[in-house]
């Protein structure tokens, strides 16, 4: 039975002057894998993470780990705590409205003058110096007069901190009513077939503020930096924003599908030993983040949502009925929604009322199978 | 085919000045038979009843009506269009916090000097103007000046006044995550079978603000305050709640079904002439209304939920799993919750996060057939 | 300088598992004055009885005490630390609606045993029983399944079972944008005049589920139920809600004076020895609780208020504008509103924005000096 | 007396069906003046502009007017009637948390093909063509299907349309509690000294999506962009943000001030003939935007804001006072928290209670004297 030991790390305090803590479980390996970092529910109404995160120690602390292994639930504790009638309302700091998934730093403006110094040096040396000046760059952003850290940032620079020290990085969300599926930087798409994740989206090496692009895009960019120089390195961290299904749900049997479908990738990866752990065959099918379109309500009213999340709609189908029983005699009460292009159903929206304009579902289009 | 006209009544006004309007639907009986009144959507984010109201329309239209009927989809346009995050939050006044379903006004103050005057008078006389009282001073209420009524109050008694016109009432709304279930008050018990609901909340003659006792308790009065003067008299008025299901859903072919069961129960009360509308056979199960409780979370925690809703679940049985993360280490992670007696589960609540106290879900104990 | 001690006591869990609590401040007195308690902050906006505790243990800790006396500043450590924007939204369960300030027990139905039982019983054999009797009912609430408890109930009954321990019980409040005012019952009348507060209203023997009643209604029905049966008592508790002005502004100069204010009445109670503390000479003005009266806007808009809070307006006196700039060629505007009487403008509401039907003022009417 | 017209333009649907709509009012100069678009209230909790706006009509019916003005009040009916508690939720979209001035469209990129095209065209063909490509591609943004446009931007981007009919465009903000600023393009800088407003942000030529941004970066650039070509051309649009002071009030003595503050600077611009207005004899400070700091809360607690809005406050001076009284025994409970260097102290949070890290002041730093 390996050890776990949990250290619990303050990442604010609150009006009343209590801290903020978030719970770290930790647990060491033979040292001969790659680390791994695991977090969830920075997003307060997608608790699915914390229950995965239950299924993978109850595995881990029975298999034989090369690998140190962190793993965070209740990411955020303001997220997580923050109620607006019965609902969690925890996709955004309910201050300022930023999303809390988006208050990451990106580190990439480092690469250059790290490309200069260490342009021989070796791959192990390269990777240890690089992996050090991000941790400890993220540690110096913390270390700042408290009074420049935003309420975000702090708890996110605490976590990318722990996210830095490791070579794989998944961050655990879901949709709001959501078909699983997986946020994958396109260099790693060989990797999306180890998880057992219909539906991925490759995505480019751009900062938007999330922790997986926070963990990668560095890396990425030390890769392409080097490439530039004329030396050819692997990008050498993988991080994964993994999408489990629909936000406030707890299915504990669900969460033990996809602990397997992590500890598939994981055994992939070398992090377990003799683990019997391997992905399913399915069909993945692979999606352009350029393509990967926002449907918006193209009028107010009441919304039956007819697309199966998952299944592949073609043009021309309805995908939604609208009741607008304002207009009962006016005109036609109820609307069917469209959609103009082959694409397969990820997401709509958690609410059955809708403003016009309203994020409606999102789609893949131009999708494809990833082999 | 019928003929159906729309008014649009003004039940206040927003901050920008502009009105807020309910659209009003009217079919014309041949008279012979009992007024109807229905309503939907006072709850912001009970939507469903709106699309019943959309297949009563459509049936309606195309049946021969003994009666008036009145139908109001949207009754409170503050709830519902009141978001907070992706949901709609319409159970109470964002401002003040009060249900808005707990604001319609109690006139059964007026039986008493009511009963002195007509004591003699013949039933058709006594309903004419017991009804014309309710209205009248429901009427003189709105009249008030403006500045001695509040915002829920207006739109609660301009739907009042509505509703006062009719024999039969029935206020249209779903539970958080619930099984169908009816408020029904106990006088009217025989009138439950004829819905298609298996689960019957048998209501005492008690005023808490909502509109079904608003619209019964005054006649229920009336008929209590007669028979102690030694004259029997019927409750003239029938009054119910019909909770549908689910909040923040629409389902049209649900909608369909519920249509049917409320034209059912409308062919018994000789609303409809030639009406093929019959009640399901199926069991039906009552409760009174102090044997419907609460069961708080006993825990802070991310629940599942185990229980079905409209199980019959057994003393002792598991009806939640609290995951508590953040004590993996120190006590048993994932809390099983049992229920102490025999039960019906009809809702729980809408969110997987709880603190300590939350309401997890409403049972039915000591819960009987109806026949 | 006195000693003071700290406990913190757990009134709850949230979703996370974390536990709530409260901090809980004692000092000792010699035992022959009246124990008083007092709580700041069962509404998360109204932060100021925070630094009145603050200036208050400031004070006590160098004056001689007669009394043991408990200071509890965020009383609600739920309401405290929500936020919905950059407000704090604490006034009532943010999941239920419910006022937070509404969930305490009423114990006076214990009332009519406890008079059968002690009719003949001493003043302070009386006194320690009920007391006694209070406290183990408050407690047996407590200990109930923890599934019978809803959240406000299991903060509110902690809070209480505190109270009751008390002789003299203050509950610091702040109105929206309010002068400063006090609840007394109106058997305390006398009490008033040694508090620096111009505004005094006056309770009736009514419970409403606030703190202050839920502390002197037992006692005050024990009174009259022993008066009834022919024996005279003095109502051997005193409890006050004080609100000690506008909410969301913390000003610790005029928390020091409202802390003077409150040693002033502790010195009239004796809870003080050799204490310099002593009422201003000030006119005080009482209203009867019934003519305390909403105002409520009479139409949607944008709001200047210009009663002055404290003043004395006049029947007819323009009390707010409301601008309405969707009508600004159909219309007026710029619509005076007038008040219909005498009165004195206690507070209005926190915003200028306003629906139709929105509180905008709370006025005494009928009002008249005390003495 | 000039005409005024009012048109009411339909900027989306909210969910029960109903338009939302935007009240537009103009009046006609004689057409030798630029023409004006002034608005208020895009962020629902900031009324004052409203009343400015009033101000402002009631003072222009009475001039002279050279130019044609387009007035829009409650440019945001969801924002203005979004209430959360007592406040107005109006900062950001409640759904998604995106700041409703952020956004507007960058046609920025409209910049290089025009140049190409127009390099040698008349100032007055330029000025009128690259305006109707505003206007235009503004309209094709508006005109592409209604499932491409989510809530936010159909607003921003009808409000934009009218914008870009203009050469001055005022945008009426407030701050939370805040002192009147104005942000003004560095290159309109000589303009500020015409408002009647002390503090003076300059912004460079960079597009956050805001209002004033969106209208007058596209001229900026095009100026810049002509300059490389070789030919020099004034901006031909001015834009500002006028910050007129807090949040949730209404001052109608305020509001007429601040209304001849606009049209000081209006006759300055020539759009009032014969008019009286004439800028105040005031200090005006400047300040860089890269210099507007930010001051967050270094702690959690309860804030007492001790530095005066407008204050030049020295390096070390106390600014505010954090309460923590949950630590009254362990620590010192009342922190005094101090600014780092001299500054102007421009605006401070809404609310007295604040998480670690929450936004406690802005401050001008590094300011100098405006001539």
């Amino acid at each position: 039975m390996n050890q776990i030991s949990q250290e619990n790390i303050q990442v604010g305090e609150i009006a009343n002057g209590l801290p903020l803590t978030i719970p770290v479980y930790r647990m060491m390996g033979n040292g001969s894998g790659p680390k791994v970092y695991i977090q969830a529910n920075m997003h307060g109404a997608e608790v699915q993470g914390n229950a995965v995160i239950y299924q993978l120690l109850e595995q881990l602390k029975q298999l034989t780990l090369a690998s140190d292994i962190t793993l965070v639930p209740y990411a955020n504790p303001i997220g997580c705590n923050q109620k607006s009638g019965e609902f969690t309302l925890g996709r955004f700091d309910p201050i300022t409205g930023t999303n809390w998934n988006r208050m990451y730093h990106d580190h990439s403006a480092l690469v250059s003058e790290f490309v200069d110094k260490h342009l021989h040096d070796s791959l192990d040396e390269i990777k240890q110096q690089f992996r050090a000046l991000l941790v400890g760059q993220t540690q110096t952003l913390l270390d700042r007069p408290a009074h420049n850290i935003n309420t975000g940032q702090r708890i996110a620079l605490n976590l990318q901190r722990l996210a830095h020290e490791a070579d794989i990085v998944l961050d655990l969300h879901t949709g709001p009513i959501s078909a699983k599926h997986l946020y994958c930087p396109e260099y790693a798409k060989a990797s999306a077939s180890y998880f057992d994740i219909e539906h991925v989206l490759l995505i480019p090496d751009e900062f938007g503020g999330a922790l997986d692009e926070a963990s990668f895009c560095p890396w990425w960019s030390l890769q392409q930096a080097f490439a530039k120089r004329g030396r050819d390195l692997p990008v050498m961290v993988e991080a994964f924003t993994v999408e489990l299904g629909s936000q406030e749900r707890i299915d504990l049997a669900e969460a033990k599908l996809d602990a397997q479908s992590i500890l598939s990738y994981l055994t992939h990866k070398e992090v377990l030993l003799n683990s019997p752990y391997q992905p399913a065959n399915i069909t993945r099918y692979g999606c352009m983040l350029k393509d990967y379109v926002a449907y918006y309500a193209p009028m107010g009213g009441m919304v039956e949502y007819t697309a199966h999340l998952g299944a592949h709609v073609k043009a021309g189908e309805t995908i939604a009925h609208i009741l607008r029983m304002e207009r009962y005699l006016s005109e036609q009460p109820l609307q069917p929604v469209h959609i103009e292009q082959d694409a397969i159903a990820i997401l709509h929206f958690a609410s059955a009322s809708v403003n016009q304009g309203t994020e409606l579902y999102k789609f893949f289009t131009n999708y494809f199978e990833l082999n």
